[in-house]
């Protein structure tokens, strides 16, 4: 989508960035020019996916192992990026975890959990990153956090990660006002479904897969492809969207407003019933 | 609910306020001891609601015939309530129209006729009301709104009705702010689902209204009574909601966030599914 | 407001009950015939204040010290108020802590310590209560979140309070939808500007109370008045509320909406100059 | 910022396309390959835009006058698009007019102009180019809104303004879901500072453009420029969006959010006494 090398010169850091979608907006990052350090807690896996993308763009891909839960592994984090980079201009919070299940299932350690690494270990990056970006006095760096729809309508089965990527959202805006006079432009990105292996085969274990077919919730009918995902990543990590700060943008093809509305039901009424509705509609009008 | 005569020295008037939900708020002021007039253009239907009403609370209503489309017929409306009860304190739009349709096959004409019912008309109320109280320099007034949930999340099948009422909740949002200063309050509710006969024949007719049963979108499992409506509308009416301003409360038991929220689909998990979940889910649990 | 007796054999639960707002709302339930149990960590205060309001109002009310940040006081706090009144129906997460400083100047552990407090201490109350619910089959329950305006806008110089917060809204959005069927509702109140001695000598020491004068950012030109929030709590854990599940209902006067609104700041123009610009933009109009 | 030619064999309608925003959106789209026909009630200046651009960018451009108050016209309009260009893809609907009054000094035939233009304009063109769009089974094409932050926060003084365009946001969100199955996305943009000669002439006149520095109001310290909204409109009209969709994004460098968050006039205290206040904070803490 973008010029080529539109992120030529950038330094980005994608926490859990070695699969899934994290995997992917690293691979368009290295095609447009970037530097990338992708981090999570298995080096391994991250090593190989550093391997394999530097082949396939001929991009630098740095593989950092880090557990974001811990402050003092995520400055070690910071330090091995700018040792190896001599800067950093982005940090895009991706890494996250999730439980799917009745919330009265879970124990409050697990509920801890899933607020660990999603809340506290974005604020911990966010935190690390910031004070260096001050402290150093580098302007024209940015955030971007990954949350989800449910961030703002909640959702049921999901709810520790509902609330903790809530807070990333009101993280997302406070900052944006707060850090943008050092400089530091902060935004986030709501996917609705966008499918990862890893992901669903957590998520959604077994036939359920088959069952709740996510397309049939999507007023576009398909789920989202990750190149896309990464258009928008890539965008709001460029400096062509100097402007936009604070924002939340959902890319869901719609689903969660087909949800919300509480009309839209009627989709369900086959096209030859609208002929008959509207002849009855009209005789009785609006009274 | 609220303490007897709680609304007693109120005058208010209800746009709508022959049949339906405005007629359930209505009997529920004049019992809480206001004053109220009920408006519509069937002036015939509004004696009888008036009449009924009377006999019922014992309270006084007035019927006023009024097209609100039509902004000499609203400034007529005032100096009959006013000529009536000596001063108006409440403004209660609650008039409006809609179509149920495919939007591809409402003529533009169709399309407007509910934009000026339900925007203009509470438009050229508000504005008719608020030049009175602000001329007159009386204070302690108020307006609420009827809204939908739909007003803000949007809805298929409705659109002439969302969109015009998207623009009374940026009225009130907005009037709340510019207003206050002359004392004058402003509020929305934003009912979900609270059938009534009429409103509901004219919407799905025939067959259609067993078929979209809206109690299962909701997860108190039922609509709603027009009673809690009342309930709601009265606190925002009175005294007792001093420092309510600018809001749109939504009283729909969570219609709309049921929708909207992802993963809300798996309530149709059966029960003992999730025995089986949560233990492979605990074996993959978070990597 | 209510009826005498209108919450007559609830039993609620308000934690950091002891003081401010939380002592405001637990006094107005008192009043209205229902038994309270207030916690926090300070067991002294705690004895006093429940004296205090049990001779002021002839009603129940029993202290119990509680850090809602570990789970089993929770449970045993929990215990403590089922041996005491038998049952309880409501709980009412109130108590919250905050930090009022630049992002930057934060420790990590500073920022934990507010979302330990505010959200995992509601998330902690929550499920106890909840599974409690569920285990007994009790309905008719229901949960009130306090949480604040910056919830859903963020905030500069309360950003762990801002993150926390949000997560309990999303909370409260979520088991509006999953536990609705357990017979359990779920709302919160985002207050506005309501000072209280002992928060506001935390949050503004010194003359900046004085400099930063809340009421001046109101449209109503105040700030809010205890009582006005006890109102609405009392709506939302009464059953004259029962159809109301998954709100947040903003209590401020108008204020967020007096600083997002872009014209607003245009108050500022003096009423003698509107005339001169309405000539002149009547000359130039619509073109 | 797109690739070249990243528009090519696209045609798009931009409404009000003649000067500002507008101009701003048609030279971007033209530079990137679209064929583009630009509309407004004055033929006169919309020619001498169009020339001047073809020259500019080496595209084709067209003048189209038409009144968007008027279907009839606006069908007119779509049929000359139709003749010039061979078929049309994208509807940006951008004309839009504005009073800034106190909204009590408005007679309701003013405060209906504005809706006329802005919503009914809109919904006029949408529903031209939508049905043409379902009759000819034409896939692939997209609507974008260009609407306001106060289409959903409100703004006092711009009354008429939010309330229509609130309308186009909601028309926005609805048509995503109903019309997504016909292949026609729909889209929202709600720019904040932009400043245009034209539109801060009539919405500023005199010394208030100097007294009332937007700049002050946006954390970022600064208007946006007019490339930065062409940037974003160009990636919602592309087909690398194609799942975005019923979504409204802010730009407008966090302006709204910095108004609305409550303690982001806190930005008002130097920094020299962050220290004094740091340390009584520490002393009393979070008790």
């Amino acid at each position: 989508m973008l010029r080529d090398n539109a992120l030529e010169d950038k330094v980005i850091v994608v926490t859990g960035g070695g699969s899934g979608l994290g995997k992917a907006m690293t691979r368009y990052f290295l095609e447009l020019g970037a530097k990338v350090a992708i981090t999570s807690r298995d080096l391994d896996k991250l090593q190989t996916t550093a391997t394999e993308l530097e082949q396939e763009t001929g991009g630098k891909c740095l593989a950092v192992a880090c557990d974001v839960r811990h402050y003092e592994q995520v400055e070690n984090m910071l330090q091995a990026v700018l040792k190896a980079f001599g800067k950093v201009d982005v940090l895009l919070n991706n890494a996250a975890g999730n439980f799917i299940s009745p919330t009265e299932r879970l124990s409050a350690n697990a509920f801890d959990t899933i607020i660990d690494i999603v809340l506290k270990g974005s604020k911990n990056c966010t935190l690390a990153f910031g004070k260096h970006w001050i402290d150093t006095k580098q302007t024209n760096t940015n955030i971007l956090n990954i949350v989800t729809t449910y961030a703002w309508t909640g959702s049921a089965y999901v709810v520790p990660s509902a609330t903790a990527k809530a807070g990333v959202l009101a993280m997302t805006r406070s900052l944006a006002v707060e850090w943008a006079k050092y400089g530091i432009r902060t935004n986030a990105i709501a996917p609705g479904p966008f499918p990862t292996k890893g992901a669903w085969d957590r998520l959604l274990p077994g036939d359920l897969k088959d069952k709740f077919d996510l397309a049939k919730k999507v007023p576009l009918k398909r789920v989202g492809d990750h190149q896309e995902l990464a258009n928008l990543a890539a965008y709001l990590v460029s400096d062509f969207s100097a402007y936009v700060n604070g924002e939340v943008i959902t890319i869901d093809g719609g689903e969660w407003l087909q949800g919300a509305g509480q009309f839209n039901l009627l989709e369900a009424i086959p096209k030859e019933m609208w002929d008959m509705l509207e002849a009855m509609i009209k005789q009785k009008g609006n009274k």
